[in-house]
């Protein structure tokens, strides 16, 4: 196999996770590299001798344009990327790039998007997940794509334009309950089980209180309604089906693409169908990240 | 002063505190009691031995009857009180009074109360709480109350019969996500902001989803529209707001009776009067559980 000259180092540079692609001219993926040098696994290294340390082999080549998105433009990142408002299309996000300050690599990074909700006057942000939707939408693409995870995302994409979205704490709170709550005390060789999954859904439907209704993972173990390998499949099921009510409320039932990898998108996308979703595909999130960065890579004229 | 012969020793005993009680046969309360023998600070010793070791004094009566109630009453207390279903009085609470096994004394254990939820089949449970109610309210109350605390409870009681109520994770949540989770990341330096909690008070009132809602305590700090030392206040507004909410719809806005002590029950004041209730009274827990112990005691005929 032959391919196109390189043009491109792009980086998913998260809290935890890093991932690196090389890009030919044409856009095809010649490299890629995952390392431990999420933000939180720096130790001593400046962001420029972490990823210099990274940039060996197919990658040896400080003479390419590098373009970075996600945690690396926070204010704990290697230069602040302000947020940029939705709605925003990929000409917003480009007018937003930031040059990161290195000697000797050309470094560009891409802006996160927050979006205030009109009623509530709430904001949301988000860094990463905006490159991953251009990345499964292409910039004129349309629809509502989620993207779970510790603080999951549901935005709207309409002509090419994120035009709003949501955050939730599903992820985190998951967590949380299990690992240092009473609900967890209670959890014991934690299976996979459907029902109990489809039960917490269908009661987060129709629920009023989530602090009220999470409660009920402690008293349906008490009273022996769900067994101690279930309850954790119960909690995700009410956390998910929580996340999923609202959002019927706010776009319908319609759509949906998940943007993520293994285990947690499939339980999206069950809870999803059993609530009538129809069409919901996931889409793997590195390949979103790299065609995403590839698309602001070409909107922002670093590759012609 | 003078008192009646004293004619009862009783106990609210959970799973952190302990207070004791001696009454005379006129009901007055003769001496009081505090120890640190809650169930988790138990260590070696039996919960007779745990009571024989502060029997002392005023307390050494082990002829007298003795009436508990809290979580010693639990599976992981002295003696299993199973839970009485709600609708539930007085004479339901004492005909499931246990007896504890002791070779000294003569001790019996107040049942915790269970309320199936009609609609979702969701059980609720309370241990303790129930006593306090029939402490505010007498044999023939009427009303709604709220405990607040780890796991608050609201009760309706009608006839003074409790026909039900629903427990809220409230309390363990707020330290949850201060201590453990992204939320308490931003704050410093607490202050108790009378603003911020009415604001999230009032978010919370016109909320759709806890998880996103609860998010914007990360948002508002990382914008600079709450002050990291107001951020607190803010999510304590949102929690206890998200809580008042429900009750709301369910008994709508009518007295409320709040039985516990100190920081707390005025938060709860300060959101039930911020949304429009006008009729909230505090009343002390220890008085309530004392008063309550001795309506059971009489109702039993433990004492004349």
């Amino acid at each position: 196999m032959t391919y196109a000259a390189p043009a491109l180092i792009a980086c998913d540079w998260g809290t935890t996770n890093f991932r690196m692609f090389l890009f030919g001219t044409d856009g095809e993926i010649i490299a890629r590299h995952a390392a431990n040098i999420g933000l939180k696994n720096l130790g001593v290294l400046s962001f420029e001798q972490a990823l210099a340390s990274v940039m060996k082999d197919d990658f040896d080549r400080p003479d390419l344009p590098i373009l970075l998105s996600g945690m690396v433009g926070s204010r704990q990142g290697w230069a602040e990327a302000p947020y940029v408002a939705c709605p925003a299309g990929l000409k917003e996000i480009v007018a937003g790039l930031v040059t990161a300050q290195s000697d000797k690599l050309k470094v560009k990074i891409v802006p996160g998007l927050s979006s205030q909700n009109a009623d509530t006057g709430i904001h949301n942000v988000m860094r990463g997940e905006e490159t991953q939707i251009y990345g499964c939408a292409g910039p004129k693409g349309e629809g509502v794509f989620l993207l779970p995870g510790t603080h999951s995302k549901w935005a709207k994409l309409e002509a090419g334009v994120i035009t709003g979205f949501s955050s939730y704490m599903t992820g985190e709170m998951f967590s949380l309950l299990k690992s240092h709550s009473i609900l967890g005390d209670l959890m014991a060789d934690d299976i996979d089980d459907v029902d109990a999954f489809k039960l917490g859904v269908d009661r987060a439907m129709n629920d009023k209180s989530f602090l009220s209704l999470i409660f009920s993972v402690r008293t349906e173990g008490l009273f022996g309604k769900i067994a101690p390998q279930s309850l954790s499949s119960y909690m995700s099921g009410l956390l998910i089906g929580s996340e999923v009510r609202v959002e019927i409320l706010r776009h319908g039932v319609r759509p949906v693409g998940i943007i993520g990898d293994g285990t947690l998108s499939k339980l999206y996308k069950r809870a999803l169908e059993h609530t009538g979703f129809s069409e919901v595909t996931i889409h793997d999130g590195d390949t979103a990240s790299a065609k995403g960065l590839w698309a602001i890579a070409q909107q922002a004229e670093l590759v012609l």
